[in-house]
């Protein structure tokens, strides 16, 4: 019914002090650190006109995740009930693409450098968006 | 440098009256209709405590856009500079996937009946979340 699977090549790679799922912070408000993004220099261009101060969606594969995870208790607590979970932002779902909001702090050639990515290193970027405002 | 590629498989499809790209809007305060998510059965129990009244993002698969553009003029406006489409939204990106923050109006078995998504009919959908609170 739903047809066939696409496949997605990351564009770029996180540069993180995070390097353990189990010590990254579940929402940036939760302590995410600084890091960088690298992204691979045949997307170069793709990078015009991204500057310091622009407020970014990154989107990221989140690669250690398990997709086979349908029903979890959410945040971890076995105390709540079970839910779907398309109704949690777990990471482990059928397709773990991870919504990061950010603040772009520099773009230096293909590196952009961005504050609380709670992301851990290596984790694959599969694209970046600004946040909508009215005129991009 | 990115490592390999990933493969994900949609876990359902965009019912809707938009069946034409350029008919489109480009965003969902610029007239989206009301449409379905109708999810493949095998996901069925991702659904579990989704409910009408949920703000949730769902993330599709844009299968029409062209994966080769890195630059574009914003909003197709040709009096404005070329920017590269990680600094606009563009459907045209390498990694085409299409954020739609919508109201659920209700859940249906397998079928989400959702407000204001501006995305045309088919257009296979990768993940549904829930917009960020502090208990989810």
């Amino acid at each position: 019914m739903t047809g066939g699977a696409v496949e997605i090549s990351p564009v770029g790679r996180v540069e993180s002090s995070l390097v353990d799922r189990s010590a990254a912070p579940r929402q940036p408000d939760e302590g995410a650190p600084e890091a960088w993004l690298v992204i691979d220099e045949r997307y170069l261009a793709a990078l015009d006109g991204l500057t310091a101060g622009d407020q970014v969606v990154v989107l990221t594969w989140l690669d250690r995740a398990d997709r086979d995870t349908l029903v979890v208790h959410p945040r971890g607590d076995l105390t709540r009930p079970p839910t779907g979970v398309f109704a949690t932002r777990s990471p482990d779902r059928p397709n773990p693409i991870g919504l990061h909001d950010v603040e772009v702090l520099a773009v230096v050639g293909p590196r952009v450098h961005v504050r609380h990515l709670e992301a851990i290193d290596g984790t694959p970027v599969l694209d970046l968006k600004p946040v909508l405002t009215a005129d991009r």
